[in-house]
């Protein structure tokens, strides 16, 4: 809670500008409604306080909601000034019908959804993102779209898996110079332990579920990627790439 | 590969001042001894080129090699000009007999040794450190161990868990403030989700294997952290208190 | 086995009005027909003695049950004088063609019927459903039906996940005066912990099988909740809205 | 918050009773300090205002802390007038160390200490708690004690276990007027079925480690009634007998 | 290998009525032509030697298997003297083109077919097979009817699930006279301990995958059943009624 | 509940030789005394009127009891005419301290204590006991002397894994002539499928915890086992020796 | 990195013929250019300098690519003169649409294609590949395939499971003189075992995904053959029938 | 069966010097006792017909053997004119006491004894042995050891794991010129992936059980090898270093 606002009411109150039961009503709603605030439309309580960045942009969790509902919860957010919406895992028949509600650009691979547009990128360096595979590309899409929408430059080194090393090798520049990394990879996994040993920034490891058998629908690499022999690797959720992008902006746009 | 080193080579060998088969040796071991040399020591390859800031600590896993061994690694360290060594996950007894072949300071619970003191902070924030519970302590000094000795300033909130969850409230300032937060759980792990929804900078979460029957040794916690509702979430192994230093290390050394 | 029951039988063979063979034959029944009878239909062996209360709802698990078996077993229950009969994990195409052949009230929603109509409310006091996401509703909703047509009055506080407190915060008055609380949550399943840790009361808690990759469908949700720090948390299958409202309604119906 | 301490402030700061400043500390102070304080003494945040009825005890989870840090804890409840309280987890020797530093007493079997004595039951009703077998017995004693000391009367049904039916029939009258059920079980975890199949009242299921290889040290009988297909069953941690005891506890206080 | 095909075979060769060369053919052909033989055509070897009494049936697993494959395999076997022949795991489709290649009769609930209808019973007493619930019928008929085409005498006891356990007590005479018992349950199981609990006969336990959550597709059952505290209960895998009724069959038709 | 006990009471009514009061009281006490009675000794209920064959062994599992809840079981089983008891898992030390109580013979490798002596074989045919290796014979033999308790014939098979699949053929006779065959194996556990391929009787298949890393103490074991492609296998516990020779003992008792 | 290379660029600095700049260009590509080539196709990164024999197969996994990715890969290693390629996991619709793109042939069974025709056998010896069922086949004709595809004999022995292990034994001849043996095997997996126990060369164990129940998708077949206890078998992941075929024909390849 | 051995028995009834009987029991006994027989010693079957070439070794299994039984063992072989004898999984007290028992060299790391000494290597090529680190050395030295008993040369790459490629690079031409390689590591295992992808021999993946944590023992290090998507990577069971150099053996000695 805000010392000062507190002060500012019971200052008020002190000097009679303010009755005492306004200032109760006031103080009661203080911590939730000024400091972080939400909308209750029902189904959803659209958070609007989250402390963001100017022109950085909010996200809605597309799948398990109607075309209806997500459309409802962008427009409480751009009519609270938000400019830059991230819709995730939004299906292509559920795009389909929320374009017919609402004005923004699907990207079909990632099955993001962005509304207004692209920011400039605002982030301090540049996020690498390396995938082993070309099956690996959607997870690496959703972390790439999420980075972008939050106003990060991303560099795509897709298909480099360490069955033929010489492939990421050809790229050690970038890995060497990027600020954060996100390792996107299924089966073994070993991506992230081959990039974070040659790399010196946090590595940010996605397990995704491609494969088949014991990959186990990506627990095969999420063990691999979590037993890492290489330090400063970190782990998000099977498959999570929003999850990674919003970790890699985080950090990116960490001021000395 | 350095781009100078090589060049100056073959400017030597361009304007004669070098042979074209010493050069040829030159070349040969450059990638290995110049850029990312290591000395072989029998039972194991010590890695000397790591690029570290100065000053900054490097790491021995104690878990499984002798006092011996250790001792043997840590003098190629010292006799590199390495300053502070951080031993880790090195038990009483391996302390016990280290202690007489080397000169460091043993921190018990976390089982940890520290060679050459701790620097001077020079991270640009504070990382703070927090847990669910007095269990999960040990796992938290590792991590709190690491950062220190890795030059971070460190605050530690202990014993926060969600269950009370007025005595997280009342430390929500350090939680809004901190550069990089390690949330240490064990049990249901709820602390990670919890913290972030509170901060917005990067939570590190550290699962612990504190806990009986269904808490499977940290796996409950490890999933509820990697199933985190909230956002700037990532994860590292069960009890790897090491790991959720390190990378904070990382993160809040990252200048502009 | 009922004194009283056993006592008359006796009387009678005593007097002579009942003859040997038959008393035998009445008290081999006694323990299993008079306590609990059932009628077989084949298929099925309905339970009418059940001792309920006046007025409570009976209920058939609609799963892997035709539309006429459940209209035969409800009929069956309808001409034993049951008023309110709920019809659980009935889908939509069972719906529509059981409503061929009965009259009931479909929620599509939790997929469940309801033959009878609601009861006025005779619980002592109100039922907490919270939920951590919108995507939880459809088991809520679920333990929300149960618990009204056993006669309980239901409080609903969906999308009050942990990653912003504030949400639920904003409800703590509801949470504090709640004789029992369901909580409801996918994913990382902490929603249970930090309600408990905020009420008095006991809180039934519901994994559901929402979210993706290492949810497991569930599972993390189902362990941490099983691991909750806090105290009076108690825990059903993942998705088992039914079987946390049928509790709910039976602690709330428990008399000084 | 309470509304009514709010409103007394503001009304002090109205009158000139109070200065602005004084007011302010009081305020940011109320939530935490007065309504649910804690008292920090380093190691653990001792939580003091935890509402709790008249007489009711205190918990302390005994397992990894040393003798000193449960004394510490203990004297800080004791000086806040806590009457009764329970020490869970406390192996025989901790409990040795611990009986040189406090006045308690140590119930070998269940693992529990009591400090103040066991008070007048004054719950609602009987909590009844089953066994299947006698390798149950510690986990059901930690449920028993745990009940006694909050206030509850305890009748113990053991080795019921439901291959030999005629030993959980001969006590059926006891199951029948339970209020709350507590089931202890191991290996198939088949108690609590049969007996919610019996009772009418909720049953607080408790998975037990014992039993050996397909066990897998209690995930057999913690799926076994997890997937219970009686209506009013919840469940536990595995071992967990605290935790029924206490919930058993709320339920058997809630007043009409 | 049987001894007097063998000594005929060397008295033939010691009397010189069978040449050393035709002799060494014949024993190299006897333990697989004669005494075991198969007849290979291509995609399956039919083992045509299984020594079975007059009469008995033999069985071709369907699944996975072309209309085509079934007609082949079982038109060997009937050039090869077979009468009664089961089809286990033959979904409707397949068996609506079978029936254009073969005459047999489908029984669509159990997913089998019976070649040569069912023969007279001559196993030594009754086989009973009972259910947990209305969904275990399935699995219940594939063992009823595997155990019916291997001449045996089936009572069916469904719906007797231990949540209300007056109905299965009602059938106590059935289960304490069956020679074998096959328990059929999914969810948690304990069909099979409560039903070996009251009789004295092998009691085979056939999980099966009914059930959602954390029943895990039968596993929970599964465990359950493999850690009956009831003596005389053994298991077969998850669905595996067929299996059950065949060892069931063997166990009824061992003769004294 | 005894047709002929009841009857006997309500004839004694109906001529007036019993009270119906004295008749109440003796009907009480029917069901659970005569028919199926136990005894109450505090820890244990001690079952008394399990139907057993004449001069047939009784049971105490030994695990989990101190040697003189052992010695108070069996003196209540000796008191009620009990001949020979087994005491499974009963370990050295325990034994030890045992003998000082009770007279009985210790067989260490299977960890079995046998009261009473072995008595003469009465059951129909042979049960052979396989083992796959030298490990596998602890459990073997608590198969073996739990089958010869309760009158069985053994034919003891060890070290025939089907790594050396001639090991196993020399005893085809002995295979192909048993009446039931108990079958145990760690690691692969593939020797109940070929043995069960070479026999026409019923196999119990008995996984044992032997082996290392991914035979997950006797998991990969159980699994092969429960999906024998042979027919007739069924399965019990890892290591349960003693309930394979329970039902072995079962089977091979049946008579026509 | 090759010495006469470096030379020769060393050599050539030295004489004037190349210029510093281009030999520092040469030189930093030499390790992953010349090598070891790639071409970058977007989506792909295809690998051109895989070290391979004059008229080996190349390969292309083609789950998860669409045939106009899969043609373009195809037309790049077409171009670099590879004669053989061998497209695997390629189901029937994706084969249709890529029979339009490039002219191959399909092998329906195994989901695989090839592009250039067979080569001739140039192995050592002959790979022997065993199935224990029906179902298996379509695994086993992946390895096959692969290994025909590789220039390798191929000896089908399909539906040798252990259950009849007559089947197998008539061909032990094929085992005995194999130079190689894949085991493919669903359900318990026995079938490396056995088969390793009577070969003494190495055995490939693929286990498949057949079977239902606690068979878990090939789960029980790979942990029997990880167990195995002959010696001599490897394991390659469920259903990677290319995996075992690619790997026995690099070990038929092996010249001495 | 040997054609040539039977047809000299056959020839030898023909002619009259072997009578009928006698020739029935040879021939009975030739499959077993002459192609592989074994010597049955009570509590195993010592197997001593398989076919070695001149100088290998045999193995003996020394978990769970007494130093008596694996001396007696041992003399059963050496009777029969082995000369090396390899003794694996024998710790250090085992070792001390059969060194009484008999002679031979124990090797502490790896738990191997070796009786005979080593041979001269008659394998091919060389088998190359790397470890990601210092932990898996014991077993790796299991490993190596097998492979050197049984006539190989080996080269051991120890501690060069994927997060200091340049240490594994420094000797690609090891890797590059072997015959066959072993890859053992734990954690995350992805050793075998880097290594199968600079190396186009057959690589062998042993996982360890070292690391902690998420690692389960080496559940994570065999899920990443067997998900390998290196072509030419095989897995053995985790730790089993002998299965490794077994069959690594195999392939080395397999002559054109």
């Amino acid at each position: 809670m805000n010392n000062l606002d507190l002060k500012g009411v019971l200052q008020q109150v002190s000097d009679g500008s303010l009755t005492v039961d306004d200032a109760l009503l006031h103080l009661k709603e203080l911590p939730f409604k000024n400091l972080k605030g939400f909308e209750d439309i029902g189904f959803a309580k659209v958070d609007l306080h989250r402390k963001v960045r100017q022109g950085a942009a909010e996200v809605i969790y597309g799948a398990g909601k109607t075309p209806e509902q997500i459309a409802a919860i962008a427009k409480v957010m751009l009519n609270n000034n938000q400019r830059n919406i991230l819709i995730t895992r939004l299906d292509a028949s559920q795009a389909e019908s929320l374009l017919k509600l609402l004005n923004f650009e699907y990207y079909a691979e990632a099955k993001v959804g962005v509304i207004g547009g692209m920011p400039e990128p605002d982030g301090i360096g540049d996020i690498v993102i390396a995938t082993g595979g070309t099956s690996d590309i959607p997870v690496a899409e959703e972390a790439a779209l999420t980075a972008e929408v939050l106003g990060n430059k991303v560099k795509r080194l897709y298909d480099v898996g360490v069955a033929g090393l010489h492939r990421m090798l050809a790229h050690i520049d970038d890995i060497m110079t990027a600020r954060v990394i996100i390792a996107v990879a299924g089966m073994e996994g070993a991506l992230a332990s081959v990039i974070a040993g040659l790399a010196d920034c946090p590595v940010i490891a996605v397990p995704t579920s491609i494969g088949y058998g014991a990959s186990f629908n990506g627990i095969a690499a999420l063990l691999a990627m979590l037993n890492s022999c290489a330090s400063g690797v970190t782990v998000v959720n099977i498959d999570n790439g929003f999850g990674a992008g919003y970790t890699a902006s985080m950090i990116n746009h960490l001021a000395s």
